[in-house]
């Protein structure tokens, strides 16, 4: 055990928290950086968890009306020159597509655009789809029957971004994207408050995190939305992540693009359309939110892999020992449990270390004196070697479910616990200056009237602060201030 | 029944095949032509069959031990220029990203490229994505243990076409890329094929579409491959599809990308990698393969909706017989059945001609008779009113399930017959000429010699036949000639 490093994960939290993000993506396996500027690859061990938060969240907007469907991946420019205030949030930083073909290089060698073939309208890669799906309301809503249209799509945007940070601020990012139309406003906000209930659900109850649901200020409004909701989480240093938003668009889209309909005795109106979305930097999120210093701690329900069994032979009975570890593979999955019996070619300590740092969250040794006993030995990765457990093969299967659903209801006592000691009610621009200026770790929760508040732009300034959200906890009377990623 | 059309679809296949395939899309409410040159937009029920084609086909590539991922949707022009056959295949039909920001057009108008954000590098949207994923393979493969390596994706890619056809051939269009490295070339090839049973089972099984497994001929090669495989349909009109393609590699993207491993005794060894997908063009295989003069016949494991049950109120009783349907639905999904109640406010000749159009396998229709005696009137749409069949709602229930494997067995023996009556066995580049002189439907299979024959080209060229492939069946010795999309 003398090689036991004091942590997996070098630096620690501590010591360097946006270097021990990397190093336990690293670790984990999780992504990558790509050759191409500002995307990551996403590699078996990230994807599987955006797979997970796919099938589990999917079904959920189903069960609400919401289909799913395809746009373009590009976007013509004069689409997103139509609306006024969003072309202003997201014309700055797209991938414009000018040219058709590529061709031999006749100058430098290699390839390059084949000038005979420049687009005469480019088109960017969609950083966001409201405009070329409002163009397409527009032709599928004629009568009051087509209401309310929701539509969804599961996708990758592309935003040209200066400074990345894997899953959190990527270039090309996942997500879902939801579109809705209603006939009136009621229809509309009830729609954002809705999908912003089942985002919190997804969030508390799938991936064991806790956040303020609230709604923004005006300056951190959507481009182009009358207002903007969203469930905001804080990372363990500190800092403030936009965990989901839905944005009530009201009629702006609709006049821009013409989405009306038929009223039914007739008359003619507008619709009213949001917009909401999460993101794979939820996956960036649970990183930062749930990591420790020996690397990933997986939520079990959102886990790729929930169990693992390691199978500890010494000379001579390894095949027993395999068998032994299969048969309560098996056991388990017919739980439905996901578990892996690690068969790699691999030291023992090595498997363990693999184990832990991608946070697996339930391990289980399966040496000689188990297999003779009938037994297991389990250990919680959230919790360690004080959870260390041996018990027999029936009782540990019997109870694996619990087990897990246990240590998903302590990871999200934890975020909770950590949010309330987290965040500082202060009362003026001066307790806002006076908590940053010491470098604590948290939010700070003003009256909503701080705001306008002249020196209070300066702090926000100073210490790159901003306005979360004014949470629904308050009545909206309050906002939170912080830092954020 | 007077306002009854003679078909639903006007024009008939026979009148004008192309024509009534546009017109099958529209009326079965699958995409439509976007704002973007060459894209689509999947409508709601077109993308949940490509839905079900993922949820289904994902779970077995899984079980072979493929891993998904995700790579970025841009790729370094340099990468394309990389693969000598490669970069002749794909640089000239590519969608070329030049500049990472938009600004005000000042002489025009609207948003232009910014002149200060031109990339040094431009990147192409992904035709596909041999060249990054062998990027990573040379990082990711070090040893032996690493291999094999099966790495997948689903994704879209874009391939600027000229000429497109919404599903078959669309500059957007959707897939998997399954992308697998191992030791040596028994390895590789054994991959190809066993995808290729894979997606013979996949397309009898599940889209009850019978087609001819074998190799392509050297032209007919994926760019940068020593050996395709492909699985051909043939549409009613005669025209052929290459439903899928395994590719195998050789050594050729290793050599270029520098996918080397130590082997077991120390020494290294370049990878034999694979290539091999499917796409979105399948949804346009069975509305050609499957379809009728009164639309989509969808067969039955792959349609977003199995059974729709039509209510039919004659005034006053409106309430009970809604209920009644309701009732039969919950008992039907009990069983796994994805089935519906039209409730939607339309006449119901115009439900049931909707339910025809989108191809639904069994149309419900419960009206106050049936309710009085506990019955339903049931529906094939493969058979028509031919079928239509009353039965107590338990008898329905038990049975539902078996009348759709009958359905889905009764289009693939369709499948298999309309295959086995339009494939003409021939010995000559004469026997091919006067096959298509006379404009018959269908494929020549000659003996593979035939392609030496310089009087062949002229042939191929006059009536625009390939080679479809050389099918296993016949020990790769004859070569199907014919039409293809």
């Amino acid at each position: 055990m003398s090689k036991k490093p004091r942590t997996a994960i070098a630096p620690t939290r501590e010591e360097n928290f946006p270097e021990w993000y990397q190093q336990v993506i690293k670790a984990a396996d999780l992504a990558e950086n790509s050759p191409v500027r500002g995307c990551m690859t996403v590699k078996p061990n990230g994807w599987a968890i955006w797979e997970n938060m796919v099938n589990i969240f999917d079904p959920w907007l189903k069960d609400y009306g919401v289909q799913n469907c395809s746009f373009p991946l590009l976007i013509p420019v004069s689409f997103l020159s139509k609306e006024a205030e969003h072309v202003e949030g997201f014309a700055k930083e797209c991938a414009v597509v000018t040219h058709h073909r590529l061709e031999a290089d006749p100058e430098n060698g290699g390839l390059r655009p084949a000038p005979s073939a420049e687009l005469e309208e480019p088109y960017v890669v969609r950083p966001t789809s409201e405009t070329i799906i409002g163009d397409a309301m527009s032709r599928w809503i004629q009568s009051y029957r087509d209401l309310p249209l929701q539509l969804n799509q599961w996708a990758s945007v592309l935003r040209w971004e200066m400074r990345t940070r894997m899953f959190l601020r990527t270039s090309e990012f996942f997500w879902h994207e939801g579109h809705n139309a209603f006939a009136d406003h009621d229809g509309a906000k009830a729609d954002c408050l809705h999908i912003l209930d089942l985002y919190e659900k997804f969030f508390t109850e799938v991936l064991a995190l806790d956040g303020f649901k609230g709604v923004k200020t005006e300056d951190e409004r959507f481009p182009g939305a009358n207002e903007t909701y969203s469930f905001e989480c804080m990372m363990q240093d500190g800092k403030g992540i936009q965990a989901c938003t839905t944005h009530d668009l009201g009629t702006n889209f609709a006049k821009t693009f013409d989405i009306k309909y038929q009223t039914k005795d007739g008359g003619e109106a507008l619709c009213h359309t949001t917009s909401w979305a999460f993101t794979t930097r939820m996956i960036g999120a649970l990183i930062m939110i749930h990591g420790d210093d020996d690397g990933m701690i997986m939520p079990p329900r959102i886990a790729p892999q929930q169990v693992v069994i390691l199978p500890m032979a010494k000379g001579g009975n390894d095949d027993e020992i395999m068998a032994f570890s299969e048969n309560v593979a098996s056991e388990l999955k017919a739980k439905g449990i996901k578990v892996k019996v690690d068969k790699r070619d691999m030291r023992t300590p090595d498997k363990m270390w693999d184990a832990i740092k991608k946070g697996i969250p339930l391990r289980v040794e399966i040496g000689g004196r188990e297999m003779d006993a009938g037994e297991v030995t389990s250990v919680r990765r959230d919790i360690g070697r004080d959870s260390k457990k041996t018990v027999s093969v029936d009782q540990f299967v019997n109870d694996a479910q619990g087990i897990l659903d246990q240590i998903h209801n302590d990871m999200l006592a934890k975020s909770r616990k950590f949010l309330s000691d987290n965040v500082v009610e202060g009362s003026s621009a001066a307790d806002v200056e006076a908590f940053f200026s010491t470098e604590k770790i948290g939010f700070v929760k003003v009256p909503v009237d701080v705001l306008k508040d002249e020196t209070l732009e300066a702090t926000m300034k100073t210490y790159s602060l901003g306005a979360r959200n004014m949470p629904f906890a308050d009545d909206g009377q309050k906002v939170l201030i912080g830092k954020a990623y």
